[in-house]
């Protein structure tokens, strides 16, 4: 029988921001029982996912070991690890941890999917411990964009980890927990064995600022406006919201929540706890009544999000309010790289409409949530793990998290997803790899990232898409003439005819010259028309489109 | 008869970063003789143009008073300049000039849309001046990320007009002309009309920098790596491809040139004298058999473009070179706002291979190559115009060009695309407004943006496609049952059946009690199928396909 040892397995996070899903297991080889940190999504693009709407991590590799999962244990409630508890649940049918306000917007995902919320079990806060099997796991409060991001505390027989979750170094983040390095270094004195940390901003020289910064800002910016003011950040940035209603209010406005996400966000802040004295609020019903220059307004979609509320803004009205010149538009947000198209579309359109935009390139309206280098460098060296296990990154930001633990005199392991690392027994080491993948929520279906169907239309957003419909007779003779629909291509081409008469065309001599047992061979056949429309398409368009081809048989 | 004035109307350029194409005008209203300031593209991405190969402005209001076109003036060779002088000139038949370098690009251009490059006409910079109908057109030299980048001293019966192209202040550039501030105030001195200004870097606040900075940097980077080093910088930057090359030959390095662009653009700038001192440089075939220690290849894609030299070093060999755990890529560009996907998926391959990758994050290994606040501050208070013309920006930048004008005490005008501005007579002032848009090279052929094409491949993209075939035979009844195809779609949905089959089915039982007013209408019968389609995707799968319907009617 093999020994016990300590295993980690990133699923998604480790090679993406987005879909953190990270495995520990503790136990003989192939029969560790497990713990799954964080079941989250990821969102898609153009460019390699459209049509999807979300993006999940592939769980096969936890579902075929189901029985031996112990628990899942959500970090904080931003999308990235919360966003599949409900979509994910049913394949893995275990118990869920979270603290509360966590819970309270894991439980509303298991609801949106038909899943029991009475999983979701609500934890207190270090020092208090969840027994999970083998693991004992405590909630280590820290700071970050949400409130309540909470280090994970895991101790297993061969040791404990540090898993850090999302974080910053804020000793007054103004809602939410704040930094304190003194319980670090307490939860550390006695030795860790890794250190599993978040790798976002390792490639920012500067050390991370406060929340409390940009409070006064704001105030001084609202207060300097004669139109209405909107604001925008993520639903979720708690603090920052109440430091943008505060703001509002002081400078005497009504403060109105416009989208869905925030209205929820702010809601369940307040029921969980975690936020108080916030505001009051006006409807955006009650809202038009009041002159512009009192408002001020916390919309969704710092991320130009089409169907948030600042794109609906900018597009016009939205539930009856509308921006006019004079008004400000204040982005207390950054861009999250990929995002710029959507955003400076919406920033273009508001100048248009006459409104001054305001963002963060001053630094001024905004703090990231997300440990800077020298931040990065603070943790190592109060922890002094035996080894540094990068995450929350993409490749880059992993390889340069273990080169700083390097520099730092720690040993760090590169693991991107699908790495299974031995953490226990010495010098922690790559023992497998584990397939590991996308899966996509598109409409109401889930299906694999590799399944063709994104890639087909890729396809037909690049190429466009041909149809080909032929008849064949009892006696194996086309019945009348193939007919061609283009969807996605140019009308004419070349020698100024309808394209698809052309193609219709050379399908026809190509059919006439077409041998017996072409004609019988629905395979051949299809080929046939196929590398033909292709080929009038390239002589006539300059480009080979997808092709279908339909051919019914009146025979059968 | 009316009196002559001067007119502009940007026809490209003011509106988005690509596509420069601006007009001015000199007559009686309406009878105005024209000259065009350059002709370029822009290029499509994935969001709003899949499958587009270029974008040109839409240059029909042109078209239509071609015999009032005395010329074209490409104010320097970078492609959202001087992109479109091939493909569009046969629309404007009128002759084109430029700078040596630019004049020999733009030759290029015309070859390669077979058009005749003798149109092309190379001018001496100012103080020369082309007469051009009623216009006096003279290049000014200025420094930019080009050689020969120029300002267009155009002078009129009404007075002088400075377009000033694309130009930052350097008094030392490496390659190309310095900015000489005693000349700027030279042509201005007896006033100026306008003042048509670059707007790319408005929101930028700190003084631009000489690209001299750069030279030791990027010495002192090469010098201390030990491996292979692989550059990009544009194709077109040859003051930093010579820098670049420079620094490889002081470190003992042979100097590969890597990618079609940028091997004819250094010998372009050889050729017209505006290149010299280029260090040797080694073919790839001969850099296999060098060690790579000894090797500095200067590479095309730093967009991060798929087919580009860095994207294919990203994904392996590229002409026998092959980078290797232990060499350096380094990026001596910024990111364009909206490659950053691309960018980071290259720098994230390399960072697999186990290659360092060095960008431009610190600013030291590149400057910009348009004037930032400050600097457009010193030009507008040099050149004292009595209006400030936005232009090379998106709205956004167009309009804090106009604020950052009224802040220097001077009016600015606010000319988005298809603004038709008098500049004459007094005020200056809007007088009419154009219908403008874009134009697609799509393959070999050009298609309207509005044409639905692109729409339809966007639709594709995001809901997938569905055939469905009828056959109706002569009594006009369906014969057999109704197929379907589907494209881009999960094969099954909610029922776990195949979804083409579900489609089928609800297909057969929405004919079969079809009324023959609807069996014999191909519209009403295909609107049925499609809604009888969509509804059954949006069933299944939750997502509403795009449906073509192909009905075959025998009787025909």
């Amino acid at each position: 029988m093999s020994k016990n040892e300590v295993i980690y397995l990133p699923l998604g996070g480790a090679g993406e921001i987005g879909m953190n899903c990270y495995v520990y297991g503790y136990g003989p080889k192939d029969r560790e029982r497990l713990i799954v940190i964080d079941l989250g999504v990821a969102f898609p693009d153009m460019d390699t996912t459209p049509g999807v709407d979300l993006i999940f991590p592939d769980i096969a590799w936890l579902e075929e070991r189901r029985d031996r999962i112990e628990a899942v244990f959500v970090t904080h409630a931003h999308e990235d690890h919360v966003g599949g508890v409900g979509r994910l649940w049913s394949r893995l049918k275990c118990p869920v941890y979270a603290r509360p306000f966590t819970a309270a917007v894991a439980r509303r995902k298991m609801i949106e999917a038909d899943q029991p919320e009475t999983e979701v079990t609500t934890v207190e806060p270090w020092p208090h411990q969840v027994q999970a099997g083998p693991f004992q796991v405590g909630y280590l409060p820290m700071s970050h964009s949400i409130p309540e991001s909470s280090a994970l505390v895991i101790d297993t027989p061969k040791g404990r980890i540090l898993h850090t979750g999302d974080f910053k170094l804020d000793r007054d983040p103004g809602v939410g927990d704040p930094y304190d390095p003194a319980l670090w270094a307490e939860v550390a004195a006695d030795g860790v064995l890794a250190l599993a940390c978040d790798s976002t901003n390792v490639f920012n020289p500067h050390p991370g600022r406060s929340e409390t910064l940009v409070g006064p800002e704001i105030r001084k910016m609202v207060a300097g406006c004669s139109g209405m003011v909107v604001a925008t950040t993520f639903a979720s940035n708690i603090a920052r919201l109440k430091t943008l209603a505060e703001a509002g209010r002081d400078a005497g406005r009504s403060v109105v929540l416009l989208g869905r996400a925030m209205r929820r966000m702010v809601q369940e802040a307040i029921e969980t706890g975690v936020l108080k004295d916030f505001p009051p609020t006006v409807s955006a019903e009650d809202a038009v009544q009041i002159p512009r220059e009192n408002l001020m307004l916390l919309v969704t979609g710092s991320q130009g999000e089409r169907r948030a509320a600042s794109a609906q803004l900018a597009r016009g009205k939205y539930l009856g309010l509308q921006m006019k010149p004079g008004d400000t538009f204040l982005f207390s947000s950054k861009i999250i790289p990929g995002n710029e198209r959507g955003v400076f579309r919406i920033i273009n359109q508001f100048s248009e409409m006459g409104i001054d935009v305001v963002d963060d390139s001053d630094g001024l309206y905004h703090v990231s949530g997300h440990a800077n280098r020298p931040d990065l460098t603070e943790i190592h060296q109060i922890v002094r793990p035996q080894i540094v296990v990068p995450m929350h990154g993409e490749h880059r930001h992993l390889r340069e998290h273990v080169k700083l633990a390097e520099q730092n005199g720690l040993p760090g392991i590169l693991a991107p997803n699908g790495t299974l690392v031995q953490l226990s027994g010495g010098t922690p080491k790559v023992v497998g790899f584990v397939d590991t993948g996308r899966t996509y929520l598109d409409g109401s279906s889930m299906i694999g990232a590799m399944d063709g169907v994104v890639r087909d239309r890729i396809r037909m957003a690049l190429n466009g898409h041909v149809l080909v419909t032929l008849i064949i007779d009892e006696n194996d003779d086309p019945l009348g003439e193939p007919w061609c629909e283009a969807m996605g291509l140019p009308a004419t081409g070349r020698s100024r005819a309808p394209l698809v008469e052309v193609m219709e065309d050379d399908l026809a001599q190509v059919l006439g010259r077409a041998d017996d047992d072409v004609l019988i061979d629905d395979d051949k056949l299809t080929e046939m028309m196929r590398r033909t429309v292709r080929n009038s398409a390239q002589n006539e368009i300059g480009k080979k489109p997808e092709v279908t081809v339909v051919i019914s048989r009146l025979s059968e």
